[in-house]
């Protein structure tokens, strides 16, 4: 089924113990995009400034990726972001933030994408969230992510957002600051209470938490990669593979959610192996299912 | 298969947002034995003041535990440890240590327990951890807990004991400090080089990961509990629910290693459901085994 994800495009600069990439593709949409045309056409809306030295028809050369709600704006600058890595990975600094285009108005969803039947809305002001689901006619599942910007920020519109969307992914720390609960099933069920059906808890290097409106649960580790060179990119990606699979599968069952699950959780674990997308230059759908049928192995009692 | 554990016996005082536990009964050897005890029967080997106001053999009526090494010392006053956890639950500042008997000569292995086959060095000085394991005479599987304190101060004696057991046992920022490596499969990777043929990194809700000395990696999120009211003793509660269930297979194959550490994780998930040991009042052998059909059940994709 057809996949839409909005999202931001962005010029990363990254420094992680194992090196600096400076000036590098960055930005929710296109980490989405990237991981889930592994498995499913997607269609991409998102905003550059004019400034973006980036050939996104060659980037996306050979992936199933159809740019034709990407706007490059004229006499607008792209969105950038540097960021710091601490040792262990997981925590990081930002350094510098210019939102730039993604302080200006959103892109709008062409005509052609109104008819996406799955809907990824990548982290942003969830008052721009709802702005580009409503112009989706009749979407089948839509997952949002958001952070604790707009948890602190723009709780009001957050709070209207989640009465409209299927599903929620966001971390461990964001899921405590929305629900106050520390202990991460009762957040889960807190904000399962505010309207989706389901809330995903990313626990980065930790793996994942489900919980469904029915009280199911699926708890999954992430791979346990040795070889950890750049996170920047992993909760996009995660996100992508999961509802690449979904749209895949035109289904979102439990099943086929816990199956999703895991593959946007190996998904991930390739691409944090590099800088920025430097990994897709290499890996392949077969590492990632390999990967899939390790982790089911890694975990088997 | 005979299983001896040889650890602490304390008097607590936690406290937790749920309220306090006053001078409740603690120390690692208790912990485990009681996990321990719903699978095998358990050799216990410990040393209390004469101070210590608890009744043994009334705690352990109706438990498999042999509390012929239990020695009550006249003139000794018994370990205490005072506690305080953090809303997370898992960060915990420690209030008061008085280590009165652990500062003393070790209790010794009595004769009839030094033919054990399964053996528990739950932490304590390595020093001690090794003259302790010399009084078995030809065990099968030696299993050893430690901690930050010995890794900092008694480096010497812990890289001698590593060349004495087959596991090691301890938990990520232990893992982080023992190796330098801020990964934990690399961590993993060097502690193996140090000698033991698996090590066990216990990541608190986050679940374990093994790795062995052949690079099979098991991996195991906790069981995702909402009622955490005292998470003290859980992770002795694990080691006596993993090496219980060894010593009732007899075995330690890869196989029966992740069903152990799956039946440790369900053991510990009901220990912090209450203070102290008080969830032991009515839990039974049949909720592990309902929790650990489960956690399997929760973690199938």
């Amino acid at each position: 089924m057809s996949l839409l994800v909005t999202g931001s495009i962005g010029i990363d600069t990254v420094k992680t113990p194992f090196g600096v990439s400076e000036d590098c593709i960055g930005g929710s949409a296109i980490y989405f995009s990237m991981g889930a045309s592994f498995f499913a056409p997607v269609r991409l809306v998102g905003a550059a400034g004019d400034d973006c030295p980036f050939d996104f028809n060659e980037l996306f050369k050979d992936r199933n990726v159809d740019l034709e709600g990407l706007e490059i704006r004229s006499g607008s600058k792209t969105f950038r972001w540097h960021g710091t890595y601490q040792p262990n990975m997981n925590d990081r600094d930002t350094d510098l933030v210019e939102l730039n285009i993604l302080a200006e108005a959103p892109p709008s969803v062409p005509a052609n994408f109104q008819d996406s039947e799955f809907v990824f809305l990548a982290n942003t002001a969830p008052a721009l969230q709802i702005e580009l689901l409503e112009q989706v006619t009749s979407p089948k599942l839509v997952v949002a992510d958001t952070m604790d910007l707009w948890i602190n920020n723009e709780k009001k519109d957050l709070l209207k957002l989640m009465k409209k969307i299927d599903g929620l992914v966001l971390n461990d720390s964001e899921a405590i600051l929305l629900s106050g609960k520390h202990n991460l099933v009762a957040a889960a069920k807190d904000i399962i209470a505010l309207g989706p059906k389901f809330v995903l808890i990313k626990k980065g290097e930790h793996g994942t938490l489900l919980l469904t409106d029915k009280d199911e649960v699926f708890t999954l580790p992430a791979y346990p990669t040795e070889n950890v060179i750049d996170p920047t990119g992993a909760g996009d990606t995660f996100a992508g593979g999961m509802m690449g699979y979904l749209a895949s599968q035109g289904k979102f069952d439990l099943e086929s959610l816990k199956q999703s699950i895991a593959f946007g959780t190996v998904t991930a674990s390739l691409l944090i192996e590099d800088f920025s997308l430097k990994r897709w230059d290499t890996a392949t759908k077969a590492d990632i299912d390999n990967r899939y049928q390790e982790l089911k192995s890694m975990m088997q009692f």
